[in-house]
């Protein structure tokens, strides 16, 4: 298994000192769905298969563990850093490279109008329906979560090089957290975990993100079913539209005693 | 045009009072060569055509300013938005969506070994040759940009959402500086200015990021044929291997008075 963290020798100005500095290990990820290539994906060695199961999840191309029928990290000599997983889908499951550029393209392009943020929020909405009855949190509440994110991260402080995903549940008690290079990549590793312990949709928990807060990690939250989002980063427009039209809170830009309630809109 | 920036009523929790908050705009931009579509990317709207243009050159997809025919934004009625560019490229010139895809898949993925990080420094340096006595500069003056580059950042004040990269000559003269949402974007943004300049490659001048820097943007940079990248934020492992590789210098994790020289490889 190849380590989250690399010690290399680097030359520190301040000091003229050369010395060890710890750095995040980046490696490439390739996810094959029946032995043929899916995506290529840049990340930070760790959890692999649940970052597999969390993208399939997240991007909406399987529902449950159910449509997994076997998700396994290759092993060959000739990759001996292990970045490769194989995902057997469920009979009757198809999420081959065609399936999912057309997933992709219906999430960003209208075939009427080209591409523009309203179409892309309606094709979202059109996979991912917005939420019903969402369970709802105290703001206050959910400003104080990030706080606890921050203590929970290990590597964080070695690196600094590293997003954090995680999810709290309604009590305030860390589900799980998990890190990563890519932070699309740290919130499909949270996302995996739920789904392979079988406890997806992840309707009662809030998703937590030490940093900005964009468009593809409110779609992916969505499709999970996330009712609340807090990030300590801002939020981009298009992602506060898209929580707003489908009714999952959001609370961001997090600071000692503050924060802003982007969603739903104050009234 | 769209604007950068949208403003939105927020719920400010620190002090209980709702009002406006500055938010960066994200919306996707749709790059189509010979009016099929290529690659949707999440972006913050203006300087399009510098976009596209960095993007194809960054990827390995065109060599220089001759190979464009034409490079417009879309006006289209129904995308009343502006996220369109359509490319035509200089007869001779192939870059449809099956050259772009096996372009990627050489860059990361190796058949021979699935995917590794070895096979990935392999397949760039195949693509991208190792600079050749590239122009070398003293790293205190490199570590001493980046303060030139957050005061010339005027969007980022406002949101706290956007990444930066900027272009600095061999006397320190800010050239060009972009922001957007994505890191990548804000890379492609610049050397697209470059390019649509007739002064590509890009083997002058110095590259400054805000933000953390991964391998996607040394291999961008090394494509380019840049000689030193300056960043703000830690490096990543797989980004300093193809750095020093590839004979780039790089600065980072730069802070008053000090930065570590990661690339080359101190003696």
């Amino acid at each position: 298994m190849v380590k989250p963290t690399l010690n290399l020798a680097v030359h520190r100005l301040a000091t003229g000192v050369t010395e060890e500095d710890t750095l995040v290990v980046e490696e490439p990820l390739e996810l094959r769905v029946g032995g043929r290539s899916l995506v290529v994906t840049m990340r930070t060695p760790g959890h692999d298969r649940e970052l597999a199961a969390g993208f399939l999840y997240a991007e909406g191309l399987i529902d449950g563990p159910d449509d997994l029928a076997a998700l396994e990290k290759v092993s060959d000599p000739a990759d001996p850093k292990d970045n490769t997983v194989d995902v057997l889908l469920a009979s009757g499951i198809r999420a081959d490279e065609e399936r999912f550029a057309s997933a992709r393209r219906a999430l960003y392009a209208s075939s009427a109008c080209g591409v523009c943020g309203k179409a892309t929020l309606e094709q979202v909405l059109q996979i991912a329906a917005p939420l019903q009855a969402p369970r709802r949190f105290d703001p206050a509440w959910l400003a104080e979560l990030p706080a606890q994110l921050r203590q929970a991260q290990a590597t964080f402080a070695a690196t600094g090089g590293l997003h954090a995903a995680a999810l709290f549940d309604a009590q305030g008690r860390l589900e799980v957290l998990r890190e990563d290079i890519g932070r699309h990549n740290a919130v499909d590793k949270v996302l995996g975990w739920r789904l392979l312990q079988d406890r997806a949709p992840v309707d009662d928990a809030v998703l937590v993100i030490s940093g900005r807060l964009g468009f593809e990690i409110v779609q992916k939250a969505l499709v999970a079913r996330v009712p609340a989002i807090v990030s300590v980063g801002a939020p981009s427009s298009l992602a506060i539209r898209l929580a707003r039209e489908a009714g999952q809170q959001v609370v961001a830009f997090v600071r000692p005693g503050g924060g802003n309630v982007y969603s739903p809109e104050p009234t």
